[in-house]
């Protein structure tokens, strides 16, 4: 994994740690500043603009907060130039969503342009741990 | 619009024209060869590769095919340097779909490296075109 590859696996980490501890201050840090900002959350109209998508986080966040222990897996990074994006699985309670993250960077850090999030289907959820006997 | 955005639309068009007319060499023309590529088709699990991208959309176009009429809506386009991102939205019969599609400057051709659509919320559906009394 190049340098680069690990610098945007760790920015799409820090997003999904602001989104677990709905920390709002750390998801408005980390979404960009200069390029096009969009969102897609599942079931959600398109958000275009740093203005509606931030505040569509204000409100998961604040408002009833983010799905309990949601955390990323298996995420893979692709890195060209001064853009990045992140395919990887978001795992919630019940469910498994799959997403698409793109970063650019922006003033040496790489910050979060786009983010769709959509169910994937329920046979794709992990099996319980199996405990031993 | 730039020159380099109305090229990143025209192949974010190729695409949903060979999609609409099942036309399986002109899909596999336009995926990328050298960059890795993915794909999150709505509902189904994540695949990886051109091999399995590709095999994908042979047994979408020849099984069954596109659904009919396919087609895209209100694409915006993004380039940085040699990657671009569309999100537009897919209008089929009785469903819209918000679609994110990547592309990579690849020997002058902009390909594509990653597709991922999912349902929009039903309400976000164009209503029937009202007819005149």
């Amino acid at each position: 994994m190049t340098k680069d590859e690990e610098r945007v696996l760790a920015a799409n980490e820090a997003f999904y740690a602001a989104f677990a501890a709905n920390d709002v201050a750390a998801m408005e840090t980390l979404w960009a500043r200069q390029a096009p900002v969009a969102c897609l959350h599942p079931g959600w109209s398109l958000l275009t603009g740093r203005e509606d998508v931030l505040r569509s986080w204000r409100g998961i966040l604040l408002g009833g907060g983010a799905p309990p222990g949601i955390r990323c897996a298996q995420p893979v990074a692709h890195v060209v130039e001064s853009v990045a994006w992140v395919i990887c699985a978001e795992v919630i309670p019940g469910a498994l969503l799959a997403a698409t993250n793109l970063f650019v960077l922006e003033a040496g850090s790489w910050r979060m342009a786009h983010h769709h999030a959509s169910p994937l289907p329920q046979q794709q959820a992990a099996p319980p741990p199996t405990l031993p006997n």
